[in-house]
C-alpha cells in the first residue's frame, strides 16, 4: 500500500478539467500498457516468461478500473475523459514498437518508467486522496523487479547488448518528450497543473520549473544504471 | 465466492498424475484464454467494450495464478504441468479463431462454456478443496453477463446474425469435441478421470458414461438460446 501524502490539499486549488484530464490521460496509459504488455509477451522465450508479462498486464488492468472508478466517481465518463489523449499515446506506442523480447523490457521500465516518474510530480499539485490514487496506480514495483531481473541477466551474458539497449532507451525518452510536448499544447490547464505540480515537488532551494527537465534526467539515468545499461 | 462443494472424496481416490494433468489442462486453457481474450477485444466497436474485455481477460488471468498455485504447493512446474496440453489447445483457437466481435463474443461463451461444463463434470470426482478452485476458476458470471448482453443486443438489431451465429456456435462444439479426443487418446490417467467424474455427476436414475454426450449437448443448447441463437 502506497501511504497517504501528507497534504492539505483539496480539489479546490486546482481545476477540476487538470485532474480529469490527468485521470484520463494515466486511464488510457495504463489501458495501452496492458494491451502492449500482452502483445510484448508473445516475444517472451518461455511460456513462463509470457504467464509473467501476462500477469503484469492484469496489474495494468486493476490500476486502469481504479482510475475509471474515480472518473465514475467525479461523474465523468472514463472514454469521454481519456479520448483526448488517444492520438499522443497511440502515436508514441507507434514510433517505439520493441523488436525483440528485450527491447519490449526496456520499454517497460524506462519508457513508462519517466512517464511514471513525470505523473507523480504533477500529482503533487492535488488533494490527498488524487495523489494516493495516483502514486498506487504508478508502483511499479514488480514490474521493475521482473525487468531488472531479466535484463541485468541478459547483459551479464552478452555486454554488446549493454550499449544497444541503451541506444534504444535514449530513443524512447526522445520520443516521450516529443509527445509530451504536444499535449502540453494540446491541453492549456492539465499543463498549468504540471507547472504547479513541479513547483510543489521540488525543494525550498529548486527552481521549480528550471528543474523539471533535470529531475527527469536523473530519474532516466538511475533506471538505465539499474538495468546495467551504459549511459 | 464458491461454496466449498460437501464432499468426503480425498486426493488419495485419484491419481496424482491425473490431477495434475486436470490442473495443468486448466492453467494453459485460462492463460490462452487471456491471450485471446486480449486479442479479441481488438474487434470491439468501442474503447469502453475493448476495456471490458480487457478486464475479463484479467479475470482468466487470476484464475491461471490461482492453478499455478495449486500446482506449486503440489510441488509441480506450472510449464510442465501445461505443456502437453499446448497443441490440442493451441490447434483448437487456430481452427477457431473469430472473424469479427461477434464471433469472439459467442466463442468466449458457448466454446468455453462447454469446455467448462465439461471441466466441472470432471471435477466431481476430485477431493473437496480441487473441486473448490476448480469451481472457483471456472466461474463465468462476469463474462457471461457482458456477452448474452451484447450478442442479444445485436441479434435483436439484426435477426439474420442469428442464423450465421448458429452455425459459428455449431462449428466451435465440433473443433471442441474433435480436440477433447485427441486429448483423451494421450491422456490416459486423465480420460479416466473424466469417466470417473461424468459417472459421479451423473444423479441415481443416470447411465453416468452414456449421458455424458448429452448433457454437453443440453449445456449447448442452454447456452445458444441465452444468446438469442436458434438451435
Amino acid at each position: 500500500m502506497v501511504e497517504s501524502p501528507d497534504t492539505s490539499k483539496n480539489d479546490q486549488d486546482v481545476p477540476r478539467e487538470a485532474v480529469v484530464d490527468l485521470l484520463g490521460l494515466l486511464a488510457y496509459g495504463e489501458l495501452v500498457s496492458f494491451f502492449r504488455l500482452t502483445s510484448d509477451a508473445l516475444l517472451a522465450p518461455t511460456l513462463t516468461d509470457k504467464a509473467a508479462l501476462a500477469g503484469l498486464a492484469s496489474v495494468e488492468y486493476q490500476h486502469y478500473a481504479q482510475l475509471r472508478d474515480r472518473l465514475t466517481e467525479l461523474d465523468v465518463d472514463v472514454e469521454t475523459a481519456m479520448r483526448p489523449f488517444i492520438p499522443a499515446l497511440d502515436a508514441w506506442h507507434e514510433v517505439t514498437q520493441p523488436q525483440n523480447w528485450l527491447e519490449g523490457l526496456v520499454k517497460a521500465y524506462v519508457g513508462d518508467g519517466i512517464a511514471a516518474d513525470f505523473y507523480r510530480q504533477v500529482a503533487d499539485a492535488l488533494d490527498g486522496d488524487t495523489q494516493t490514487l495516483v502514486h498506487g496506480v504508478l508502483d511499479e514495483g514488480e514490474r521493475a523487479a521482473f525487468v531488472v531481473a531479466r535484463v541485468r541477466e541478459a547483459v551479464d551474458q552478452d555486454q554488446k547488448l549493454a550499449g544497444r539497449l541503451a541506444l534504444w532507451g535514449r530513443r524512447l525518452v526522445g520520443e516521450a518528450l516529443s509527445q509530451a510536448q504536444r499535449v502540453a499544447q494540446d491541453h492549456p490547464a492539465f499543463a498549468e497543473l504540471v507547472t504547479a505540480g513541479v513547483e510543489e515537488s521540488a525543494s525550498d532551494d529548486d527552481d521549480g520549473v528550471g528543474r523539471a527537465p533535470a529531475r527527469l534526467t536523473e530519474g532516466y539515468s538511475r533506471r538505465l544504471k539499474e538495468l546495467g545499461l551504459a549511459t
